[in-house]
């Protein structure tokens, strides 16, 4: 790890996933079961129910979308295991937060290794679950009228009026986001919409509005599924596999849950402080991280974390998105380009086309930087080595966030 | 330290609680603001909100009752901070896997100091409450028509037919579990029923029937409350107070969410799991174990756990019952006796009389050893100096159990 001033908090040894996509005969523990049973089996060196020492879940709406609580009990019939198990529950960063638990449980000293578990039913509920999105929001925000998608309308309608200057190429910029991550999830066969083929921006720019300046094809989609990591301390991870990958740092931040007491409402201070925690332990700058997995929930989110990252400043992002998406449009994969910097984000398609079984999503992107690191990603898999990655995770619209930086063993 | 084979994880500096009761004018997020204000103004060497490195909460039904989630987002507005923040979901034992979570916080060297909330508002819905405490349970038994009194009141009538030989004083003893946590809480100012009086155990055994046999007076009640606590490092506690009562061990297990499903439904696998971790831990047996504040959610609880830490043996608990409340009757604290061990056992009332805020237990149940051991429980103090006590927290009807041991320096 010789590029890298600290040492890894915990390591990654093996994962497995579901498609995501609606998942109308399955239930979360069965979800869980068949990720968790995939990750166990890609262990190369092997990896046991009974290695397990404990496990870490996070889903947001379980309860009310699904009607189950005390996910500890489901999972240790379903497991046949006694071991401590922690739920957390955070929003949309809710599978972020597993991992940072996780991590923290490494470092505790007591476990060598654990499992973590990110899942999401949201189907059975379609219907419903606008309301019910909202609890990642404020009461006061809930009974002024808005809606989940409105709150972050707010903050794209904020962002182009403080600094799009007027130009077209503002809103175009935020279009080309989702057209970037429906192109970059056209090989990966996890993906909700890798059958679905490419959206032109103008597509994205004509599509239904749902809270202006919000349009459909904006937003994540609603989404079944369930994503599993094995995670164990540093020290032993070559145990289990020749190539570990390593959790360099695990951070998280919070912030007011409420729009309308904070400063700022065209950037996520959560993200801000986790990246600015992530580049103190491990000595690392925005420039040294090669590929991102990013919270685009909305596709202003990922404009915000290109600014909240240190990649282009504040205000600027959206020039640099236009730039990078006409010089790289057609290509593989699609990086964002800023003074010779190269930053490639989303490679399965982000919450936008991978899709956001809100849970799920946490630890699916700690999934495609582990795949991607050890070129393993198969139809997705980037093109060149890389060996340092971070993921990104919002809860709300940025009440919490947590951030991890990945590396390979180089 | 001298009397514990091993270092403590934690450190418990200062405590606050609200009365438990029905407090139709709160909300969570206020109410967790004054436990914790109490918590932190308690800490006699100070300690401000500038010196919480984490925060760890827990509640059960803060989403289905209070409409409320992202928990993170609502404090950091409350607190004014943006530290990491977890929230965890364990049934009833949300609160002491909050607990639980901040030990391995502290234990993972990134904080000094962490508070620790527990809380849970459910007058609001009363009436449809009945239903929600299910998603404790398995969705067969949900189904399958059972409420949450029906699925313990099936593991006492098991217990009585097991183990009571028709004799009728196994349906007195628990009956007169009630009748001591009653009467231990009327010098407890903060109890919902302080003010109530004492309750005979014929009073108990004559209340109305919820369950066959489980009566409504073997029932803890619906209460609204929050309980906070300051957690240092053990290395740093005495910065903050001369008398810091130490965390030996913090347990937790699981086992099966489904009665129908385990091997035995007059025992409670986690709970034996947990104890058997934390004597193994500290070197200590439950001989040493001075007071203990148990999970008497219904009494057959309390007396699963005298069997279940090993206090009495696995059918025998009713017999000592009985024959400690008979001796000891009328005393202002009622032990449990056993061949010349004695066990006191939820000296501020229990779930039954104290109150049952859900997820604020498992932390009140730390809070009421803290201040025991401390000697500042008020009117309801132990009139001895004790060392050790045991909190034991159980969720749903054992999927999940934590223990924690607590030592005051000795």
């Amino acid at each position: 790890m010789s590029l890298l001033k600290s040492n890894p908090c915990a390591a990654i040894v093996g994962a497995g996933r579901t498609k995501f996509t609606e998942q109308w005969d399955e239930d979360p523990k069965a979800m869980i079961g068949k990720a968790g049973m995939v990750a166990l089996e890609s262990v190369e060196k092997g990896f046991k129910r009974r290695d397990i020492g404990a496990c870490y879940f996070g889903s947001f709406l379980y309860q009310v979308t699904n009607k189950i609580g005390l996910v500890h009990g489901l999972m240790s019939r379903e497991l046949g295991i006694n071991v401590p198990m922690v739920n957390t529950e955070a929003a949309c960063a809710s599978g972020g937060l597993a991992l940072f638990n996780a991590c923290l449980g490494i470092q505790s000293g007591r476990y060598d290794a654990v499992l973590v578990a990110g899942f999401e039913k949201m189907s059975d509920r379609q219907d419903k679950i606008i309301d019910d999105l909202m609890f990642a929001a404020d009461t006061h925000e809930f009974e002024s009228g808005y809606n989940f998608p409105g709150l972050y309308a707010t903050m794209m309608a904020r962002y182009i009026y403080d600094y799009g200057n007027g130009d077209p190429k503002c809103e175009v910029a935020l279009a080309q986001i989702a057209s970037k991550n429906h192109h970059h999830c056209l090989g990966n066969k996890y993906a909700q919409f890798s059958s679905k083929g490419d959206v032109s921006v103008e597509e994205v720019m004509s599509s239904k509005i749902i809270s202006s300046p919000i349009r459909v094809m904006h937003s994540s989609p609603i989404s079944d599924g369930a994503v599993a990591l094995i995670v164990t301390r540093p020290e032993i991870a070559k145990n289990y596999t020749d190539t570990p990958v390593y959790i360099m740092s695990s951070q998280e931040a919070t912030d007011h849950i409420s729009l309308y007491t904070r400063k700022d409402i065209t950037s996520v201070m959560a993200t801000r402080l986790a990246v600015k925690s992530a580049f103190k332990e491990t000595g690392l700058t925005i420039s040294d991280i090669e590929i991102a997995e990013a919270h685009d929930c909305f596709t202003i989110e990922e404009a915000f974390f290109l600014e909240d990252s240190g990649f282009y400043k504040k205000g600027e992002s959206w020039k640099g998105i236009y730039e990078s998406y006409e010089s790289f449009k057609g290509s593989k994969h699609i990086p964002y380009i800023n003074k010779g910097k190269e930053l490639v984000v989303n490679l399965g398609g982000g919450l936008k086309a991978d899709g956001h079984p809100v849970g799920a999503t946490g630890v699916r992107q700690a999934y495609e930087c582990f795949k991607q690191l050890r070129k393993e990603a198969g139809g997705n898999q980037i093109d060149r080595d890389v060996n340092i990655a971070m993921c990104h995770n919002v809860g709300g619209t940025g009440g919490v966030a947590t951030v991890h930086i990945l590396a390979r063993d180089i």
